[in-house]
């Protein structure tokens, strides 16, 4: 069965985000005062085969945590479509 | 009030994507045999002030037509929360 697993990386709390800090920096010069503050994060969607939407689930959790995040400073969630 | 809006960026379908062609080999050589194809983008989590969220979601689409998403190469999706 072809699944589509998202995962979304974001940085974890503390970790400083400069090119959050940057982006915030730029919008207020644009004129977007409203804007308090920026973070940034990945996403990573990935096509794949699995019997289950739990072995989906699992498959795309092992590839997160083994290649895409980097679980010193990183965290992410896995969401399964269809 | 305080408003949190998630924009993702992705690339628009047809334009080549390097870095998910070489993760999804990099996650083949790790043993990944079952991830048939990997597609990336970014995610900004944008605090505003606004009076309503559908002014939130103004603001936020205003920005990443303006500054964080190519239109030449990219879409956007904006989802204000709460």
């Amino acid at each position: 069965m072809k699944v589509t697993a998202n995962i979304r990386v974001f940085l974890k709390d503390g970790v400083l985000d400069p090119q959050g800090v940057t982006i915030g920096r730029a919008l207020q010069d644009l004129g977007f005062g409203n804007v308090l503050q920026v973070s940034t994060g990945k996403m990573f969607k990935l096509e794949l085969d699995a019997e289950t939407e739990v072995e989906a689930k699992k498959i795309a959790g092992d590839a997160a945590s083994k290649l895409l995040a980097n679980p010193i400073i990183e965290r992410f969630e896995v969401e399964v479509v269809r």
